[in-house]
């Protein structure tokens, strides 16, 4: 026990210490963090730049997939906030002591799970940027130039990719930029909704009907969900490798005659450039036609292909887009802008507005009410938004459409050349044909395999990324067990796509060895 | 015109400059930028660090709120994004040249509109080291650490802010980063929605009351936009100044029983501790108490105000929080912690969980599989999502609670000290007492004045934000025009707070003597 005496001058020293590094005016030496001063800033951002390019030097040397256990940090962390400040040195042991172990290096040159997500020196920079002005941008008052920009970098983009001009901001349509291509469907999605809600009342919510493969990405039924749309009536039509997992127009018209003969009401379409099992091309025109002739909200996801569409020898695959009523890419899977930048553009802005538009006193200014400008606030969900236009010019100015294209074709020569290695390997065989940079595969089964080669291939899986240095992930396609390699990351070049070939045959070896 | 060998030659020297760029082995000093390289990461961002700092230094230079008109951009920027990349530096001189003046600063010391959004040191700090690190945290497997410190990071502000253990993760409930607190209420809502239709059937959707007050913020309107809600039933019942504009529990109980007695059904509340337009104060314990014996649903909206809840003397506000189902804060509002950054506890995660989960093939995973972790992608809209704890977390280390407390008292004071004067000034009145650092106020109008003086008002509030000295808000109340002053910058000193007001009493001169 400290003597009452030595309580007080413990008490007065913290007291001393915290109105040091509290007092906007003290100038001292030592003082602690302020929460906002430019010197500051400058000198503890610069540790933080160098402790980020560190990273990226050493980011072969961590697990690509964190090896830790769950429930791992929070043995490691106190159970309460800190009273008193700590400096960022402190922070950045415990970065790189407890956070690090814990973190999947997306951004690792042997990550090849999942579609990437790839950032770039350009993508960090406009972060940083954005960060660094810190500015709210949901009226175009609360920063013109944030509504603005956005508004030209999506006419930039809807140029490279040859869109029609009705999805240009100069007609009827336009683009902005969501965070994630689920948010881009949910709302594409009600502004749909709402739209037929008008013509046949809202008492029918209960009878609408939503068109998409089985191939779809799980975010449509999550934003069925959320739109308080019929579950029973989202219907996911059966694709197999007859079509190579894409939606038959076929199957779809017949769907749609069937839902119109039980007094149901077609309104909405969802097909997929590039599925995430298999990278699977659903036929846009065909299909742009029946939605057409059915007046359906034709939706396109290019979520993870549409980025490959700036290089001519791709563009084709999203020949029929001009039968679409929205189309979304995401900047933030493959194209060099960080995480989220997802874009989405529609042919009638004003079916997303009404939908999402309020008009709350406290935000009314002249330029809004005289409809004078874009508030994108009334073409997503929340109402704040962050400068994210600023990445996307960032990386368009820095690397410039040549280099985009180049990264692409990069990505794209590395997985054909990994669909090399393995169609050479006769103990493996390549599911379904490739088309970007992802690659289907597995290793085929022992005769009599009961599962088809399920477990096996669930368990080379295991193995291979239980090595830490390589992750890829599988799906399921006709009840099959999949393996896929997705070329994605910066910083992959054509020996870490050999190393996981390695790795992948290697565990192969000892896998098929011990059956 | 070019003779054929000149174009010939140019073609050729692009192409070189091209290779040199995109060759990823040349180490040659002044080829571009790689997509991804440590040392080329490092160089340019200390750039990025020092046009950042500098900004910051310059910071009053700039008119607060931009005073450009619409479409100035679009005249200053080419009609395509530019094929070849360019240096940084040319980047950033049209951010300075260009972006800058289409800038409305909120983090300018001079920023007194809306809410404050404010960034900070160590939020900037976080937002970097995220942005670096650039991984997408929707399943625990895709990087733990995301995931478990998010959930430490909420548990600690649970704390801080003495929130009920049941809010806690380590019970029924817990804590999850949303983007903005328009999301936070959507996924309650959704899920407050799913929760009765489970019980009542789907077909009652259109019967679903939800409630709130008038002085409710516009997300819960368009939460029931999106959401498939009956826009009759959102019941925003009217608030005036015998309650400060807090919602009556007698009016609450009146409509609840009116629209039982209708056939309809109650099923949700939204209060709000600190309402946008005056920080108005909903009672939540009367409230909580006719939510619970009617069974609704009972959020608590204190996106604003329950920063200040950290200090003891304000805590009492959130009394009552032990009845509420949900509770959100937005950390990027009055915390330091850099926008996107929405806090929202549940008391039972499952109905999150079932409203909002999907599990396709591909994301499967053992510790997802047998229910050892959090998945947050379950409790939010999008899939993706960024590794937001790591700002906060950052927050609270590099301030501690005492150096969030001392902010935040320090805005209060300065907001008081701001009353002070508009009640020393006849001319002036404050419309409502004053809780948080918000204060509502108006010139009072001339005798006889045709609308009360909306339009002096009107008019004031144009004259001073058009001098870019000072950007404030309006609102309206009772049908009154009133002006807010909220402090919220980190950099705001009592000089700005003087400042601001001395140009607010020279412009009110200015139109009361041309009256």
């Amino acid at each position: 026990m400290f003597p009452y005496d030595a309580i007080s001058f413990i008490a007065l020293f913290n007291e001393y210490m915290y109105m040091k590094m509290l007092n906007r005016e003290e100038k001292e030496e030592g003082s602690g963090l302020r929460t906002m001063d430019a010197e500051q800033l400058r000198e503890e951002a610069h540790k933080m730049v160098d402790f980020i390019a560190d990273y990226y030097k050493s980011i072969e040397n961590f697990p690509v997939l964190s090896q830790v256990q769950p429930g791992y940090l929070g043995k490691l962390l106190p159970d309460s906030a800190p009273d008193h400040p700590e400096p960022l040195q402190h922070v950045l042991n415990d970065v790189q002591e407890k956070i690090l172990p814990g973190v999947t290096h997306w951004q690792s040159p042997n990550f090849f799970a999942y579609f990437p997500s790839n950032s770039s020196i350009a993508g960090f920079l406009g972060e940083m940027l954005s960060a660094g002005l810190s500015i709210v941008g949901f009226s175009w008052i609360t920063s013109p130039a944030a509504t603005e920009l956005e508004t030209t970098v999506m006419d930039w983009l809807a140029k490279a990719l040859n869109l029609p001009d009705i999805f240009y901001s100069t007609g009827q349509g336009g683009g902005v930029i969501q965070g994630t291509a689920s948010e881009a469907v949910l709302v594409v999605l009600v502004a749909a909704r709402d739209k037929i809600l008008r013509r046949v009342g809202r008492s029918a919510l209960n009878k609408l009907v939503i068109y998409a493969s089985d191939q779809t990405h799980s975010a449509l039924q999550k934003a069925c969900q959320i739109g308080g749309l019929n579950p029973e009536l989202c219907r996911l039509l059966k694709t197999d490798s007859s079509t190579n997992y894409a939606l038959s127009p076929d199957v779809l018209s017949e769907a749609i005659s069937s839902d119109i003969a039980s007094g149901h009401i077609p309104f909405f379409l969802c097909a997929t450039v590039g599925t995430t099992s298999s990278t699977a091309l659903d036929p846009l025109p065909a299909l742009g036609k029946i939605a057409k002739i059915n007046n359906i909200w034709f939706h396109v996801d290019a979520a993870y292909a549409g980025s490959a569409c700036i290089c001519p020898e791709y563009r084709h695959h999203i020949d029929g887009v001009e039968e679409a009523d929205s189309f979304n890419m995401n900047a933030h899977k493959w194209f060099l802008t960080n995480f989220d930048c997802s874009l989405l553009w529609v042919k009638d802005r004003s079916a997303l507005i009404q939908s999402l538009s309020t008009n709350p006193e406290f935000l009314k200014n002249k330029a809004s009410q005289e409809n004078m400008v874009i508030d994108y606030k009334d073409w997503q969900i929340p109402l704040g938004r962050r400068f994210r236009s600023l990445k996307l010019w960032m990386v368009l100015r820095l690397y410039g459409l040549e280099g985009l294209r180049s990264h692409i074709r990069n990505h794209i020569d590395l997985a054909a050349y990994f669909e090399e290695l393995v169609s050479q390997d006769a103990r493996f065989k390549i599911v379904v044909p490739r088309t970007f940079s992802l690659v289907c595969f597995r290793v085929l089964p022992p005769p009599n395999s009961e599962d088809h080669g399920n477990k096996l291939n669930h368990d080379l899986l295991d193995s291979v990324n239980s090595t830490g240095s390589v992750f890829i992930t599988h799906t399921v396609l006709s009840g099959e067990y999949i393996l896929r390699l997705a070329v994605g990351a910066p910083l992959t070049e054509k020996r870490h796509v050999k190393g996981a070939w390695q790795i992948l045959q290697d565990k192969a070896t000892a896998l098929l060895g011990s059956l």
